[in-house]
């Protein structure tokens, strides 16, 4: 490559007053927020409310917000009824990327001004949890259930899934997880959001677009790569060998390590205490399993390569969905779930931003290198010619 | 704005060899050909091949191609029902993203290896007329019209778009136009499928996601507007005071103006005779009236700003469509149909490229301006603090 600038890294592409994110401190800010005092003390439709809205909501506010979110929820009958057509095992990425563009061919919301496209993102946030639990239901032969207007987004998507309204102190880790994946500056998803959102298309446009780039096995997909691991593992007293076997061949260890932060992913770090709790209340072995792996991994690639890694947000995700019963196929849609906030608000403040000058379409330069002729091309010969 | 790349514009990202523009001289080049000479001596489906394998094809070669691509011409029975199920005034372009995506949900190709996404690629390419062409059918309340295997890819589409098969003068002008606007190096669409498939996403996701960007009125939107403009001016005796009204208030003229040919856009030359032809043939106004808006905004722009403004791609080639009886609405995905291509020729670059370092992921830098207490955040106050 001749390129200097492989994945853009260390270029700064565009101002964001969305988030922030520390890599030296381990600190991850919505809207300057510190996102452990949000997994504190607030839930997930009040940061998603920050995200979108850039400040915090009031009462009167954050109730209208909710009472918008889930009178969006449900989803057309058409709808359904073309995700019964689909295959049976088609990956749940392709179909939540399909079935989010298709919203504009069922909601025709006018665009052109900020006001409306707030009302585009709470349509978006609100159905992506149906649109990921409907299919879930129909793949495994059940019946669609119908969202509970009075249950919270955590807490209705997992009675949207099993049918049974789950436990407060699993409903909270599940809000918990939703506000830690909200929404992480420019990472590949966002990005291909704002670029999408740099044309001029919709919101239902750029975020399906950001599915897409979500469902990368680099990216959204990691998390579902954590669990195949530790399926793989299988036993803890595997852990161990299995880790060095692989650090020793030069493979990465998925859930470890990130471009981003150069100390432990504050994510990460909340992540850990659920999935140790999860275990104690469920009595299985996944979390000391995840941990096994995050030791193990860290104290071989001190030893053998005086690199220090930490777990990223990924590692302790996976255990987590797996003992609250969730597919792990529909771990990365569940990443959907959350980052649609954070898409959205991306979408919004690339379209509208106020400061000048403000953002524009994205193209950037390509270095030709093409193997005929140089840059000044060559001389077409017709095929009679070519045999 | 604090950033400095805004739109990343002269920021080079990634090698390529997939095409070039000389933007001072107007040349652009395919995998070293000159697309004029495409124009002149090959095919929609040769330049296809040139474009997708890096090589010229042989006879048999093409022939082998040809086959497949009009073999894969067909889609499910399923699809079209999804399809019967939208609205009837959806958006052309959302739905052409929906069921791009949805591709994936009924063709699953391994897609691991380069060899393989060549099979995903010619599937790609071969269904996006399909698509189109159904959705036409189904929203006027026609029959769908199954594709002919003995047309051409350019016959083909407008055969199933009429249920005639087009004189041969026609389909070599829409031949054409898929030749002329198969590939641009990274326009904003191009650059969004190698962004998705940075992250291993596969090749309907990226390229669902570039039809996504494609479908912003500052892209692809665009040739979509220039037809409105026409329709708008009516009369070829209005056409002068319209453009000196519009440039006279500091508004852009679409069509005119492109931010890489400092010249007359080698595309765009193309275009304009064959609007001219189409035109002579046809009997009809819209070639005389785009002259006159591309002669009245270059003197105007030159007398006023001293500045030398040309046609690019999307002023001749929306006459053209309009003559060849294509509703306005589907310029975009026209444009869509051709570019496929080049989405599928990069996605395997970003991919499958040999050189290294290879491209990764993107993840650019955001610049944070958030508005509460700076890059460190401020102290969160629980919702019964603020009221």
């Amino acid at each position: 490559m001749k390129t200097k600038n492989i994945g853009l890294r260390g270029i700064e592409v565009a101002d964001t007053r969305i988030s922030n994110i520390d890599g030296e401190k381990g600190r991850l800010i919505y809207r300057g927020y510190d996102i452990v005092d949000l997994t504190k003390y607030s839930t997930f439709e009040e940061t998603a409310y920050i995200l979108i809205y850039d400040q915090l909501p009031t009462t009167h506010q954050l109730n209208e917000f909710k009472s918008k979110l889930s009178d969006a929820r449900s989803i057309p009958r058409q709808m359904q009824r073309n995700m019964s057509n689909w295959r049976k095992d088609a990956d749940p990425m392709d179909m939540l990327q399909a079935f989010v563009a298709a919203l504009a061919g069922y909601y025709d919301e006018e665009f052109s001004t900020k006001e409306a496209s707030y009302d585009r993102a709470i349509n978006l946030v609100a159905k992506v949890p149906t649109i990921v639990s409907s299919w879930q239901r129909l793949r495994s032969g059940e019946e669609i259930i119908d969202p509970d207007p009075s249950l919270s987004h955590a807490g209705n998507f997992l009675y949207m899934m099993s049918g049974n309204r789950p436990d407060p102190e699993v409903e909270k880790i599940f809000d918990t997880c939703l506000i830690l994946h909200a929404d992480h500056t420019f990472n590949a998803s966002t990005f291909t959001a704002r670029q999408v959102a740099s044309t001029r298309a919709h919101m239902y446009s750029a975020s399906s677009a950001a599915i897409g780039a979500l469902s990368g096995e680099l990216h959204g997909g990691a998390n579902t790569e954590v669990m195949k691991m530790l399926l793989e593992i299988d036993k803890q007293e595997n852990v161990e060998s299995w880790v060095k076997e692989r650090l020793s061949e030069g493979q990465k260890i998925m859930g470890m390590g990130h471009a981003v932060y150069k100390t432990f992913d504050p994510r990460a770090q909340v992540l850990k205490e659920m999935s140790r709790r999860l275990a104690a209340k469920t009595g299985q072995r996944w979390f000391d399993m995840t941990e096994g792996v995050e030791t193990t991994t860290m104290s071989e690639m001190k030893l053998k390569k005086d690199m220090d890694i930490y777990p990223n947000v990924d590692l302790y995700s996976a255990s987590i969905y797996y003992m609250l019963g969730i597919p792990v196929d529909l771990n990365t849609p569940i990443f959907a779930i959350s980052r649609s906030v954070g898409w959205a608000a991306h979408i919004i403040e690339e379209k509208f931003a106020e400061a000048a000058p403000k953002p524009a379409l994205y193209r950037p330069k390509a270095v030709y290198v093409g193997k005929y002729c140089g840059p000044e091309g060559c001389e077409y010969k017709t095929i009679d010619l070519r045999g």
